[in-house]
């Protein structure tokens, strides 16, 4: 029988596991990668004149030839010029579409995806958000600033070329609000981070551990939504990303690595989705809160009991995902 | 430029348009249809021995056929036997996965799918969910029903010939408790419904309004998440669908098909899910809350930054949508 787990952060619920049995990852379909060619792609070394100008690189050193680079979206979802504009039409609200859109290539080599680089290439991938995420903070109109990651067709990836996106918002989102709200509660009556105490569970019971190194780890969640989530946290208390210190950069990016190694490996290249979850700009829910990387590979179709509920059913519970994910060395 | 727009039901916010203009209907991709074949179809008459017992069914005067069909979901999300055993399991909370998980099979015919019936069939189908709806909620361990369907792949539907589910859960779903909660600090701040209020104004404008009869209106929502989202919704307060009569169950089946059609015609047939929000079983939210029906195409793939806040990008504003549905005939 299936188990419905509650999120104790946001007090979202989930249904977890079912009556067929546990899902495994060769139940699941192969997917076809985003193709575009090399030779057009605009994130590749000699096409620079294709995207908007420039906002950061990093060169190696001597040669001048960038390792990791950000540039405005082409098609951005927001527009950094203008006022918010807030009004009132009967008995709705509107406000501009005011904020930033920006897109990290993450290597300038093509046919490296994220899970093929060295720790150190994927270091310079965090380093990169990290210098973002401290420069926009800056804009008094942003309120929240979002890093995530579309690889693979369903996973809403549209070029091939390994990338990442920041967006900034003048708004805190719903489920960072919801996040922050649960957390808050959960320190006012315990006087503890309820992400925290989550950690200090996992690393006991050990059921739903994948990997940790000094100062990250990761585990597939008790309330996992999807098949094969996996979340990465820092094991220090620590709530916003932007304070993430050079030392600390280098084992995020191994287990990022490691995860995603994983998920190629032992679910056959899946199309994912990545979000990184910080405190708001103004610093709310700094005692509470405790940020953290999202990841869920797409394995299968949202559909109307998700979308009707806003809770999800899990075919594969996370005791028997992080096993399969363990099954592959990375 | 785009707009954010807040749902004043539930707080969420959408950024609707965007920089790259409206998204028309021609840009979006044609979908492939799910396939199975007829033979084997476990949905169609002469078959019935493939399905487990028999809950309810419609039958026609004299020829002793059936209509429409109701039967427990082989593969169910949730179990009816047993009991909820609530627990604790350090940080984290569970209960069992109690509840009933039901397919509604909406028409004997094979090729016939729901946009392609008659007014008549499609009320049988809008009376046959009113049924089990007051059959399910005597279980005193449910709290909520939900009647949903998906169409297509990429909707999540497996099998072809035409059907919805219903799910009887033991929690109030959150995206209800949150719709409920909007609702009713809208009431005791201005001693209104809100979604009357909608009513008022979406009629008064009609910019959104897409199709109206006797009992009922269709609109893109304001705030519409999704490209061509529509919403149909008795017209007079009414916050439980149990509670519809006879003679509005034929007007509320004709916006149905009506919208159905249009998609089906102006959209190419696309992939959609379709939630019918009431209020839950022990009547909360009576006089705030107001059922209706949501209806959403699946156009386009949700990516990471819909996951990671919880709002959503929509590139057609739902004032071109309502325009591009209008242009065919039903």
């Amino acid at each position: 029988m299936g188990q419905l787990r509650r999120n104790p952060i946001n007090g979202q619920w989930v249904i977890v596991g079912g009556d067929s049995g546990s899902k495994s990852p060769e139940e699941f379909e192969g997917e076809k990668p985003v193709r575009d060619e090399k030779k057009n792609c605009p994130f590749c070394p000699g096409n620079e004149s294709k995207t908007p100008l420039e906002i950061l690189a990093y060169r190696s050193d001597g040669t001048g030839s960038w390792l990791t680079r950000v540039v405005p979206n082409l098609f951005p979802a927001l527009q950094t010029e203008g006022e918010l504009g807030k009004s009132g039409v009967g008995v709705y609200d509107r406000m501009n579409g005011v904020g930033a859109h920006e897109v990290v290539i993450e290597h300038s080599d093509h046919e490296k995806q994220l899970a093929d680089l060295t720790d150190q290439d994927l270091e310079k991938v965090v380093w990169t958000y990290r210098d973002r995420i401290v420069d926009l903070a800056r804009d008094k109109r942003f309120k929240y600033l979002l890093i995530f990651k579309n690889y693979g067709f369903s996973a809403g990836a549209s070029l091939e070329h390994s990338h990442s996106q920041l967006i900034a918002l003048p708004i805190v989102p719903k489920s960072v609000k919801e996040e922050i709200k649960g957390a808050e509660e959960y320190l006012e009556y315990r006087d503890r981070c309820v992400f925290c105490d989550m950690i200090l569970q996992e690393r006991r019971e050990g059921l739903r551990l994948l990997d940790e190194n000094k100062y990250f780890m990761s585990f597939c969640p008790f309330f996992s939504r999807f098949p094969f989530e996996v979340w990465i946290m820092p094991r220090e208390h620590q709530a916003d990303f932007g304070s993430i210190r050079k030392e600390e950069s280098g084992s995020f990016a191994q287990l990022i690595r490691a995860t995603l190694a994983r998920m190629k490996k032992r679910l056959r290249d899946p199309s994912y989705n990545f979000m990184l979850h910080t405190v708001p700009l103004d610093g709310s829910g700094t005692d509470a809160y405790h940020w953290h990387l999202e990841i869920i590979p797409k394995l299968a179709q949202i559909a109307g009991f998700e979308w009707g509920t806003g809770f999800y059913i899990n075919p594969t519970p996370p005791e028997d995902a992080v096993r399969w994910l363990k099954e592959v060395t990375v």
